[in-house]
């Protein structure tokens, strides 16, 4: 299967092109890198060296592929999406543009306007531990945002089985220096970013919209504030969600079971929950290259609190590893192929 | 003024020297460290090394001075203190034994039994703060927890002045390393520990009842929910807290007001809020070595929720620092003698 | 094919394992831990989770297999090895014991004396780049210190084609805190050890002796002298090594034939060295994870100094990867099986 | 004594006014900032707030005052000179421009050309431990490059006292990232530059020119061949300078009396060489907001090598502090005025 890649100079487009590059079912046709065009791949993913020989290509010169991955700043796919529909079959979108179904929450979070709203409804937001059949079926595919992804998989299982109330969930997110992709800025260079605790985010976070969207067709009238924070990290996400649970004395059993159920067959979900020891609890340092999304618990003894911990790599389960996920499913291919690395430690 | 350590080779011990050494009110007469006596406190901290000679001596060695620090893990302090509160007019102690009023308390919270909860009523709990006059007529005190202390700066004013609910509060904090002392753990382990972004404590944090405590004088039923998470951090302490006003759309002016009502006289507090610019909020990186408390604030423009941000050295205004503002205090120095390192930038 | 593993709670075995996990010519048969018998290996090494429920076993359990692995701390697997060395036809030693080849060379350079001199010389020590032929025909086989290997593959290539004075050689490293091992200790505690920049020893490093032993037979009389330095890494390593060129005027192309010629048909050796960039010389940080030495030079355009720059993943390249690599040469296996991860960026 | 600062907005003009501010001798009159003129210097130096309510000014605004400190990027500062030096009588500059007396340096190591020649010889190099008179005479001082100073002060004893060969000198520097200053680059970029250890300037480096000048006042036909490596840092500077003794059994003792003769009343050298513990060499770490150089050493048992190392912190003695230093010397306030502070531990 001939695949091609829109956006291939960022961190979203490397990480794609590091798991495509090594899966058994597929061959990467083009990469597309509008403002580095002619240079090789490996000038912006150095990992790749002696890997491939692949050169960006302008826009232009984009040919037909069996699937197409575009991997762009938010608000930059909306305007050549109905070029490229028509050049793949099959396109899976990494950002924002098509993640919501209705145009005035596009209006409300992002702005400007959005250029091309009749497409919305054409796209599927892809969880595929949640959505896995409307994905196996989907010729278009809206990838979720890294700390939406996260959110919704703590999430759901106690949501959709009814264990906590909608309407008081906290989001406490700690973040990753490469979520803000490529291009330096005051706030990503080293001496101001290294060693941060930095609030960057304490309410008004976009994903906010798509974590409530995707949940609701779960638990209507759900409500999710989160706070985002910068910490020292280049790759991965955890949050902390503080919730209650409908019943004051949950038993951990009980949202055990929760996760169980609702994760039994999907490769990608751990529960990591241990009495002793480094590791009892799921962390982004562990996940670093890996499509995991670890999820664990705790139940405060004192009554009528749920903390829910979440950890991904925001650049695989947040972002290319789902992209490829989704495809595996879309093409038939075993679930978790090319997505086999378990990760490093230490590291 | 005389003033002796007992502690001197851990942490907190190290802080209290180098502001003492520096303070142009005292001399610090003798350090004690039972395990170390004979060294020269420089082997411990590197920093003070051309600053002082003082050597390490036995607790046996303790003579009278006009005021004493004690500055022992959990549950050390509790043994000696009856010896040491003849030996010194005044005692500043700097763990936790005494910072409980109520034996239950230490009990439910702490492990083994207290061994003098005679003494617990005794010593009075310091935030300056808010305890100015108490502290002023005060011969023992009995310094907050980092944690505890900057939660319960960040939440008094808005509980005082009834802004917020007491009974919905939510504080995520993100910790350093140096919280967990001197002696190396698996935990604090270098290829474990950097780079983590670790929930070590969900729930059930013991700073939680000297933080409730402390608070239901100004706010009756009032109910914090702690969860901890370890980031890369040496010094320094984050607290994101998640709390719903009453009126719903609570206006920013509002809390500034009972913020700036309440500190107008408190030479470390800063209330950071900006619109622009990188330093938005309270950042813990900025205030390595100094003795302030930077806090702010946002409020979700959805409505009903409000985040508090607090920031400290947990060595400094969570530790040391805040016991010689108390000491200045007490010996009627100006309240910040010997703090007014300002921070270094970018660090 | 069955391996085993001797010593599988620490770094180096935990990296063995999860390479030999994935490798597609053995099956893992038995993980020994004597300390730890009974618990199961993910207890030590997380990444492993859902990868395999093997448990570490008792010394005495060791079955016959037909490889085996010793990763044990110096010193450590001298007492063992004439016994293993009847269970399995052939061994990989991944500690020190068996380096040196001299007696006398062992006594100056560690402590106590080697418990059996007799065996030294029935090791091979394995550098495949340069001893392929000695290591496909091995039963035994030691592998090099991490900081030996990246500093020999570095150097042969100048030494053994006479472009370089073998008695100017200064090997300036910069290493991280996975070498030390697992066992905290008050060196590698978070707070003292994260953004170091420690001289850890600036002269005496043990892995002189073994660098050159391996290089004299390519350059009589050479010596090399090492500074260490400890810098905020968890895994990888980097060496500076300061050359003198015998032609003051050496070119740049000079230096690249001589790697060309000597590393053609190496497949983990990536001579790195770009005008522009970020990426222009090799950088540890790249090869997490991945079996790679890379290495880049500059000529000093004033004369006289040719300055060599190599990196590796001490755990990968420098401890159990070259040990696989070495396996799959004594196995007849595809050189680079298993080994194939490229590393993640960024990082 | 007034002082003013051109060039207020960087990192080592924001270094210089925490100095300055809170020095006992001197009022900072006035702060420019060409591009920033209006905003409070709090906006670029936050840990200032509180502090001052200075704010940058344009160049043209700038007022007579006793001493002016211009603090600017390399090559900024000749243009304005001319003028500047008419508006105090006393300037001392914290860039390159006026560190070379011979025009025909700075042509071979910087461009482009310099625009003022003929002040090259009207600025005293400065040292305070060497140059203490010079200093105390001059009216125009040029602070050496961070890099520089370190390995003067580490230098200097041993080639003044003849006890090292001047032809074979490496300096090995780890660099921290303030050093590139303020502005953002793709390499300062956080997810870029964090746990690098990246060989930014193998040969080349320019601060060669003007310790080859600096020192061969005392030992003629020196060389030094400087390789810079940035590490994982934001302040701070290590050197591992290797060298060759005269003789090849040259004792410690022999080396510590030539750093005691050299430096005996210098207040800000200490040498820094234990047996045992953590901290048995310099460390830049340790060293974070103080004035201090810390030079240690180490003889090679094998003979025929000495290894020094040296450590300050960049924007200090490296820049901010050692530029206050001469100011101290210059207007006679003693040396240590305003550069008292100890340095934190653990940081």
């Amino acid at each position: 299967m001939d695949v091609s890649i829109i956006g291939g100079s960022g961190y979203g487009g490397g990480e794609l092109l590091r798991l495509l590059l090594q899966h058994s079912g597929v061959r990467v046709k083009q990469v597309i890198g509008r403002s580095s065009a002619g240079l090789p791949v490996t000038r912006f993913h150095p990992n790749l060296r002696g890997l491939t020989s692949l050169v960006l290509e302008d826009p232009e010169a984009l040919q037909p592929c069996d699937l197409l991955f575009t991997s762009l700043p938010n608000g930059k796919s909306m305007f050549g999406m109905p070029d490229w529909m028509r050049t793949a079959p099959r396109v899976i979108d990494l950002g924002a543009d098509f993640r919501l179904d209705r145009e005035q929450d596009w209006i409300e979070w992002y702005t400007p306007p959005h250029a091309r709203p009749e497409l919305l409804e054409r796209f599927i937001y892809a969880v595929p531990e949640i959505h896995r059949e409307r994905i196996t079926a989907a010729e278009r595919i809206a990838c979720p945002g890294c700390e939406a992804i996260v959110s919704i998989l703590a999430l759901y299982p106690l949501l959709e089985q009814n264990l906590i109330r909608p309407d008081r969930i906290i989001i406490d997110a700690k973040m990753s220096s490469s979520q803000a992709g490529r291009s330096p800025s005051p706030a990503s260079h080293h001496p101001e970013r290294t060693g941060a605790v930095r609030s960057y985010q304490p309410v008004g976070h976009r994903h906010t919209i798509e974590i409530e969207r995707c949940l609701e067709e779960y638990a209507p009238g759900v409500r999710v504030d989160i706070s985002a924070t910068a910490v020292e990290m280049v790759r991965g996400l955890l949050v902390t969600i503080h919730a209650e649970p409908r019943i004051k004395d949950i038993g951990e059993k009980t949202v055990w079971q929760a996760y169980r159920r609702a994760y039994r067959e999907a490769p990608f979900i751990r529960i990591i929950k241990q009495r002793r020891g480094l590791y009892r609890f799921p962390e982004p340092k562990l996940l670093q290259g890996t499509n995991f999304c670890d999820i664990g618990f705790a139940v405060d003894p004192r009554g009528g609190r749920l903390v829910v911990i979440g950890a991904i790599d925001n650049l695989v389960k947040g972002t290319a590893g789902n992209a490829v996920q989704c495809m595996n499913l879309m093409a038939g291919f075993p679930e978790n192929t090319g997505l086999g690395f378990p990760g490093l430690h230490p590291v």
